[in-house]
């Protein structure tokens, strides 16, 4: 065996991963870090086997539904890539095609999706306090059906972006990280500015920037997080930050200046999201049914953001970083200056620069959702990687 | 081979359901019993295999269309987790999304979607007179397509609801039904109530009622029919049901009393439907473009219905089934009193009781679809089904 | 090895196809005539193969991209048939449902969705300068990045409509051309007649006769493209048409007269497009976003169409094909008159008669698309085509 895959799979074994068999994955900070490691090992290995035409394929059938509560190019595929890539066809479970709604109508449909689901991949980014809560009522609904015996298995839970955390999302750029610095063990003391940028629409989520500060302060890096007065997150994912800075040695600060947060930054990730404040009051408005409410409510961020279009990526900025050559990173799409928009969160300059780096940040997510799954479904996740090697099966016969 | 998928495979061996391959499924009615039977069999043993982690796939490549006249999720999904199983692909046809229409139309893309389709699964419950037409349209162009070399298959049709019947729901029924009383052998002299109740909607397709008294009326039970008057469902599938239940030694009745039919049940079916007259005056309005005419049409539906707020499924009535323990059917999904309306078909407290076994009742319906596509592809089910648990090849490597 | 099968290998083993490996399929005049008998050899391979219930599969897992700029259900399922023949799972990037565009966003889309991407379909033929062209922006993105290592594989273009060509149809023809004459050495001679016939709607693309023209102008044949002053195709296309005509000793001619066309032709394929001219207008109009334009310009071609009701293909005409036998063309779907609409492209008699003909016709398309990606896929063509028949692997277990 070659020994970069030799060296996924020792680590990997020497991890205490009991709990992710038969789990779901709905936030970074709920699992260890020996789990954490574990999914970007797994994410690693079998990206170094489809890379070298071996099949990854555990199922010889079986079914991955994706649940999208708005539209999505990005997370559609790499959802469906990662079933893919694992044997399972996907059947999407679009709203407009269904009869999907809150309360006692959630326990009811997701079981009567789920008869043979492996997998639910789930999307429900738009309401404070709505998105998370959700999945955890389908799991609920889908646990108690499996010990019920409607269900002969209970489908694994991936979080493709809730109201709190984007798990996918900053697990692929943590392993685009870990990859240019050449190993995590190369983090320690590095700065990275996750910072707010100005963008001509609102109401982004919350999820990137609260999913980057719950995710990076746990590798004893330091965090910085920077945005305008008026654009806080939401206060419990600050604390976990705090907490995991505590506990690795490492820094979680907070700024309102952007300048700040690119001085000397080996890492910057400079993007657009909603005040949680305000996104809270739209859920309300919402639920309400108060149009008038939600359209005063958006022509005021507006005017909010538009206070703030210095908050912008440039190459000034971009020179202050270490050494000038500081890592930069999006979750794409972005909002380029001149290019998608007159002024947004980044110079098209700085942007071509980093683009191939962007794409390649991107090309993680799939091998995250598939690690995920795959670490839910193999009591011996070492035992199945090895296996998959040694049985020398083609992903594409014709190579 | 253990007792259980052994006598399944003993049993399936001695039915003569040589015309069943490379066949049909339309209405139940249409099919002996032991072609019923051998749905049943295969059913159940599919089942068997895949709660063994046992592959099922009979198909290396294929492909399963899907057309639908208007929203599923639950028959979606039970019918893409059915090709799933046997290693067939989903493709949808949606309406939206092609150019499909009636008449020469339908010859026409019934072949062009053919080319490569083992399986086709229509619904087209909406108007009275043409959902069973359209299938038989479709059957009739893909078996001359096939004929004269244009389709190197002939798909198989899987009514997945039409306007007089719905067997893969009532089969799913009456496999629950068969679970829950330990055996068909047990279910002479049962009674059964098929019953309407009250819904704040109107225009409920008929095929439930239909395909209820029709399937349930062949094993010896005591089948009512009860409704209010004017609620009458297709004169020809209520003589369908009195043979059945002559040749069989059971019964079929109608009442107008909801109490009546409660009375000893064994099982009781309460569900709204619309009213057979009226759906035939309404397609008419349809097919006239009368759009004044289906307006007024609908308000009389909705005045009528709400004078029959009593048909609801009760405390009160359940305690008068079969020691007040009669078992509760329901398709889903269900109009909940205070739940999903304020007066619906069913109290809170009933649905809530009969929950996990109505998600039973349900979880049937992928499998009765697969074994319907099985016995049209098998020349020799018994045979496959062998294979299938000799090779023992899993479903899912990782177990 | 059956005698037909064997030919198909031993013909193809002599073609220097070096560089369909890894390739992209555009537009058939940029294809040697080497390759184009290769698409036409393994789709007859493959079709063999199937037709004796032997796997094609040459991929254990990998997606299929299509992409539709409009609404399609023939090149929809042709596609997702070729994919699943293949092995291959499709993805629809619908742009209802994805952040789709032109520019910068092209190059980001193409990537985003092709992490697992084998192969990408494409139909883009409304808008004239533009489908091609786009279609080589996907490519150029995904072949950059494959290069800079965002891709793990280059996904291979089908082009399945362009404004400029619409090989796979086109093909799709030919090989049922091929077929009926008993083989591509019996065409030298023949002549075949493209001609414009009349439609209530407009706009119809000219990919279908630009296709035809560009393509059929290689065997030999006599090749007539026939329409009213004002519908011109392309000018580009009728160079290459001329050329390939020079080249092998066919002819390509115009005429403004169906029925001299039609007369003592071996073979018609009449059908309504819009003047080129008109197309280039309303791309400019949609362009401008002048919606007054457009309208202006849509009653003007309807009106200008309208003079032209004569341009059917009748009785009378097809009787003076050669010995009135004329072998009947059409993409599908038609224009029949007094079936679809009142005035059309051909009498119902005619469409009638050669029903199953056109059938068959279409039931190429999934085979030319599969042997398009097969050839992109195979560095060696012949050696997997040959292992898919000695391994003898059935496509349906249960036959």
């Amino acid at each position: 065996m070659d020994k970069t895959l030799q060296m996924y799979l020792d680590r990997l074994k020497k991890l205490d991963i009991r709990k992710m068999y038969e789990g779901d994955f709905f936030l970074t900070w709920e699992k260890t870090d020996q789990e954490l490691e574990a999914v970007f090992l797994v994410a690693d290995a079998l990206r170094y086997l489809r890379e070298h035409n071996l099949s990854t394929r555990i199922f010889e059938t079986g079914l991955g539904i994706s649940l999208f509560r708005d539209n999505s190019t990005r997370t559609r595929f790499s959802f469906a890539s990662a079933c893919n890539l694992l044997g399972l066809a996907v059947q999407d479970l679009d709203e407009g095609k269904s009869q999907l709604a809150h309360g006692e109508t959630v326990r009811e449909t997701a079981n009567m999706v789920s008869f043979m689901a492996d997998v639910i991949g789930i999307r429900d980014d738009m309401y404070i306090g709505k998105g998370n809560t959700y999945m955890h009522e389908v799991v609920d609904a889908v646990t108690q059906g499996h010990a019920e015996g409607v269900l002969e298995q209970k489908p694994t839970l991936v979080n493709l972006q809730c109201d709190i955390d984007h798990p996918t999302q900053c697990m692929a750029d943590m392993l685009h990280i870990i990859h240019e610095f050449g190993g995590v063990e190369n983090l320690k003391g590095k700065k990275i500015a996750m910072t707010w940028a100005y963008s001509p629409s609102y109401g982004k989520p919350l999820s990137v920037p609260q999913g980057v500060i719950g995710l990076m302060t746990r590798f004893g890096m330091e965090v910085v997080l920077a945005h305008p007065e008026g654009y806080e997150v939401m206060p419990e994912v600050e604390e976990v930050a705090k907490k995991n800075a505590e506990k690795t040695g490492g820094s979680f600060w907070k700024t309102n200046s952007m300048d700040e947060a690119f001085q000397n930054a080996d890492i910057v990730y400079p993007k657009s999201w909603a005040p949680f404040a305000a996104m809270e009051k739209r859920t309300q408005l919402y639920a309400q049914g108060d149009s008038q409410g939600i359209q005063a409510l958006e022509k005021e961020l507006l005017l909010q953001n538009a206070g703030h279009k210095d908050w912008c990526c440039t190459e000034e900025r971009m020179a202050a970083t270490r050494e000038g050559k500081g890592l930069y990173l999006h979750c794409l799409p972005a909002d380029i200056n001149d290019i998608s928009c007159q002024d947004g969160e980044v110079e098209a300059s700085v942007f071509d620069r980093y683009r191939t780096q962007l794409y390649k940040e991107a090309s993680f997510k799939p091998y995250i959702i598939a690690a995920m799954i795959f670490l839910a479904k193999c009591q011996d996740p070492h035992g199945m990687l090895n296996t998959l090697y040694q049985q020398n099966k083609k992903r594409q016969y014709s190579k």
